[in-house]
């Protein structure tokens, strides 16, 4: 047991997460000019953390970033962030950012930034509850629809998610637990930390793309 | 004269800009779920603030967000993030944020967040180099596209910028200033930081949409 709330890696040191901010004119705040991913742990496990390391590469690689440490640097990291916090369940974050402009001015050439790479461990969660998921959550097909790849390639799992925000906004209105969204082209994609799977004749489809 | 980079407004305390932050887990950052507004200072004057205040204000309505003050409020706010720092000219950021969700999650029910209001001047520049500006820059009409409103409102002015930094790579690869960005639509609509305009028969025409 431990009353952590969560440890953060940023700058090279391990901080509390209640101390851990980025700075205001950071572009990954300004531009949403930041990758993710997250990793869960249970009792004490990473779970496939090889495959969000290779999803989190691909995210950069979209992107044009470059975590600025190795593989092996950020296994360390990510242990790091859940021992020095005590969990042994939790939620994982991996961070690249593109870094500050050269002389702190809000815009300026994205080539030239220093990628920073930042963690951060939480406790576990549940996205809906824990009850819902076993009784069923109710979904709600939003008017919103989900920026196509060809303007944010959604493979890069990314920050702008304002679109899945206007969406929440929409189920919950409508007294829905969490929204679904569909492409521009139509197609269902999927929803504010949730994925969707169809199940039909004993096998799982989701959607291939965005 | 002075030599400061910024004063910023934030939680009720006016700061130096380099010591300003926001929490990691804020989803202005992690969701890109903040608006904003930049109005310029020329020569110790606001130029057309009651303008820049009106669109805030839109920008705010179209994603359901209220800034907690008035507008009298927020215009000495401004006033004072560039009377503090000195600047007889300058830019001035006013932004509406979501605030953090209840017991400091990653996810959590929007509509029960206390949105916040900060600002920050920092010292007026060129987003294209003045000399640029005079003898003309060279645009690149980008493969990416902006995010169509059906999933972004572009309306609502916000830092959802991947794709205009993905734009912005294309432009800086081919050796042009900055891109212009086209609508899936296929309508021109701006570039990052730069609006459109085509001078035809003595008359200026820009997009009227995205």
């Amino acid at each position: 047991m431990t009353d952590s709330k969560g440890i953060a890696y940023k700058d090279g040191r391990y901080i509390p997460i209640e101390e851990s901010f980025i700075h205001i004119m950071d572009p990954a705040f300004t531009k949403g000019d930041v990758v993710f991913d997250v990793v869960t742990v249970w009792d004490d496990n990473f779970f496939r953390l090889d495959d969000h390391l290779e999803r989190f590469h691909s995210s950069c690689d979209y992107v044009r970033l470059s975590p600025p440490c190795t593989d092996g640097e950020i296994r360390h990291v990510l242990a790091q962030c859940v021992d020095r916090a005590g969990f042994s369940r939790a939620m994982v974050w991996m961070l690249c950012t593109r870094g500050p402009f050269s002389g702190g001015t809000a815009f300026g050439d994205p080539r030239f930034c220093e990628n920073q790479f930042m963690a951060y461990s939480v406790p576990y969660f549940w996205i809906v509850p824990k009850e819902r998921s076993e009784t069923g959550a109710h979904i709600w097909i939003a008017e919103t629809r989900r920026a196509p790849d060809v303007a944010i390639n959604q493979r890069a799992k990314n920050y702008n998610r304002m679109d899945l925000t206007a969406a929440q906004f929409e189920a919950l209105d409508a007294g829905a637990d969490n929204p679904v969204l569909i492409s521009t082209a139509g197609f269902i994609t999927e929803g504010p930390g949730n994925n969707v799977w169809i199940i039909k004749n004993r096998t799982a489809f989701t959607p291939g793309e965005n």
